[in-house]
């Protein structure tokens, strides 16, 4: 990797960085808004200027005048025990890295979405306590001693299963992504949201495991000639979806465990459908039934919600899998870059049909095309976080990542998408994403194309 | 997969279950004792059994006489509003799945262990609230802004970094195991412990992210000549060790990452030194000093320390390198079979010296050796799950697992390991485990060999 010296550090230069490692109480001194909060370069940048003056004799703890130079109180003082948080939390300097409601987005709290913090997270694994969240009646904590699961329709033996049943069967542990079908839903339009945790926060990566399901329908004797499956969920709204056959023998789960523990509450504890590639909402919650069928179901779910209104005015309705996609996610919207030199462009790749082939980047909107790093061994149907080297000077840049996966297919650039499709869809925008930055350093979220 | 009918599920069949799903109420009426409340397979069973009269009518939610059949309160009311725990936590039901300090191991809390609950545990992740705590003088939370790193000693040019300007430098992310080298120490007396959790659960696996201390290196201007560095904490103890120069160039990560977010306290937030393979202490939290040197430093916690008494007397030092390991994480000792039938055997296998090969499993003490069937693609130096499929009919049966790294080294069984180190050593036991099932179906540890 051929890198300018500038690339490897010196004191004081700071990148667009992450929003992490500022005090909660500096942060809300600023503002609440997750939106503007993010917009503290500057403070940061005179901050860290002040900051550095600190001697390096302090910090390397070779004693000195102790009225000029003191080690800081960490290093001269007894810690706390262990098991003093016997289930741990993020330091108390990462308060600030959050779930974020977007204010306004929907009517009610229940029916609404919290959005993953991309711009501050690495690697392709989502903490669990940072996974978005997207429900339709609030989420629930179930008692997993009263929870059951059915599974009825097409079947010679209706079955019902306790969680301890699904505990003791053969299990499979797959890293695998999952993403609201109304993931970047806004930027259909002109109204481009400021930041990547607003217009791509409704995307997680993580270590499933569960039952396979095929097990369990071969378990019930199911009709080979059923084409569908109905999945239930146990929260008020009853959650349904239709899920293809085919999806739910290939590779689907039913899920207890996420990232090495039991799911959590908001993601549907303690069962979850779990059918990679697919858009979040076929993944259902808080799983109480899956009842096999001859045709699709038509539920409130699938038929009002979560189709694409086509330019002729037809509906596409059923198009569960999320076509590959990519996203920067440093330097992104809202962020600003502090000095000219180099900086690591980081971001996501994923598809729905298969694992992440290349990503390319492009500073130039779109004209010219290099390709990035990936991390490790792209899996299939998961995130790959990818990497590209760039030395800024200042000049005004629009920066776009384009994904190619194992079927051959490449992300749309958003004229591309726009005219098969139009403008008046919510769901499945997988356009190329531009962030510009500008010649302060300045970086927003714009449409090209 | 060839499996009998009585593997794919059942009502009432309860596996020898992890601890999860009873509430935190329930399992402190029975014992505030990490190690009793993991026996209690009988009362759950008598639990289950009276919950699987449950009607299934209830479940499906298909109404019924109100009087009879209730829908439960979670799918009759509105849930909790997304972002209500911005930063999400487990269930309410999974209470009981912590961290655990061993009572009386250690006489100070802050110069101690809390160990991971290995047997409640799925895939390769750990979560990261519940990774294996080990400190020398407490954990400490210190503030980023007035961390530095420093390398000096035989380079070129010593430098001080700030977090930002690491944070700005080109990352790595990447899975690997992380061991402490006292790891199943008490397995070398007879004195062995209840659970999996104390006698394994110094081991995790992470997503780790951070610069390649390569690159840092090559910045100061590294002597070519120097074949070690002492890599030095923040925190009270100033914990000191000596890496080889060849483990540093060859994949070790100065991290700020772990699991796809900053670092948490006890895992050294800021800074930590990753280097993949080795023992944990040798992962230096806290990281503030890299110093280049032309010898092994010989400092407390490793002259004294981390060194293996040998049979002959001498002290075995600098053996950093954790050998290739696997155990069985259920079933395993304090668990309890509660049926005949069939069980999947699962665990963890993991090698410092590069990628699990392969996993056999015993159920006679090591006379018969059947293959395990392994999750993903093995990745180097990270754990990796195995599953086996197994009918016990009321046996007494010897489990066991031993794995094959991509090196050809075999784990050794418990006497060819004391052949070699006698019995007078506290660290680097990587022999293979017995868990012992009665006919009663309850699980113990046990020494074979």
């Amino acid at each position: 990797m051929e890198l300018p010296s500038d690339a490897l550090g010196g004191q004081g230069r700071l990148r667009q960085a992450p929003e992490s490692f500022l005090s909660h109480e500096l942060v809300t001194a600023i503002s609440s808004d997750g939106v503007n909060s993010e917009r503290r370069g500057l403070l940061r940048g005179a901050l860290a200027a002040a900051l550095v003056a600190t001697s390096a004799r302090a910090i390397a703890g070779d004693g000195g005048d102790p009225d000029i130079v003191r080690l800081p109180e960490w290093s001269r003082s007894l810690g706390k025990p262990v098991a003093s948080n016997p289930y741990g939390q993020p330091s108390i300097y990462e308060a600030n890295i959050v779930r974020r409601q977007s204010p306004g987005l929907t009517q009610t709290d229940q029916a609404s979405v919290a959005f993953t913090p991309l711009q501050n997270l690495f690697g392709s694994i989502t903490p669990s306590g940072l996974h978005f969240e997207r429900h339709h009646q609030g989420w629930v904590d179930i008692d997993p001693r009263r929870h059951r699961l059915m599974i009825n329709g097409l079947v010679a033996q209706p079955l019902v299963f306790t969680l301890e049943d699904l505990l003791r069967m053969p299990s499979v542990s797959r890293m695998h992504f999952l993403e609201c079908g109304a993931n970047t839903a806004q930027e259909w339009g002109n109204s481009a949201v400021p930041t990547v945790q607003y217009s791509h926060g409704m995307l997680s990566g993580s270590e499933w495991t569960g039952v396979p399901l095929s097990l369990l329908l071969e378990r019930a004797g199911y009709d080979r000639t059923a084409a569908y499956l109905l999945a239930e969920g146990a929260d008020g709204s009853s959650m349904t979806r239709t899920i293809s056959m085919e999806s739910a023998l290939e590779d689907a789960l039913v899920a207890y465990g996420q990232n090495g523990e039991m799911l959590r509450p908001e993601q549907g504890y303690p069962l979850r459908l779990v059918v990679p590639g697919l858009q979040g909402v076929s993944w259902v919650k808080w799983l109480r039934r899956l009842e096999v069928g001859d045709k699709p179901y038509a539920t409130k779910d699938e038929a009002s919600h979560y189709v694409d209104l086509m330019p002729n005015g037809q509906l596409r309705q059923y198009a569960a899998i999320q076509e590959a996609k990519s996203v920067i996610t440093a330097p992104s919207g809202g962020q600003k870059l502090l000095k000219h030199g180099y900086y690591c462009i980081t971001g996501l790749a994923w598809s729905g049909r298969g694992a992440v082939r290349k990503v390319e980047i492009s500073v130039d909107g779109g004209r010219n095309w290099r390709e990035a790093r990936l991390e490790g061994s792209p899996q299939s149907k998961m995130l790959t976080r990818f990497n590209f080297d760039w030395v800024w000077q200042g000049e005004s840049a629009l920066l776009q990542s384009r994904v190619h996966d194992s079927t051959g297919y490449i992300q749309p650039q958003r004229a591309q998408l726009v005219a098969a499709r139009g403008t008046r869809s919510i769901y499945h925008n997988n356009a190329i994403q531009t962030w510009r930055v500008g010649e302060t350093g300045e970086v927003d979220n714009v449409q090209v194309g």
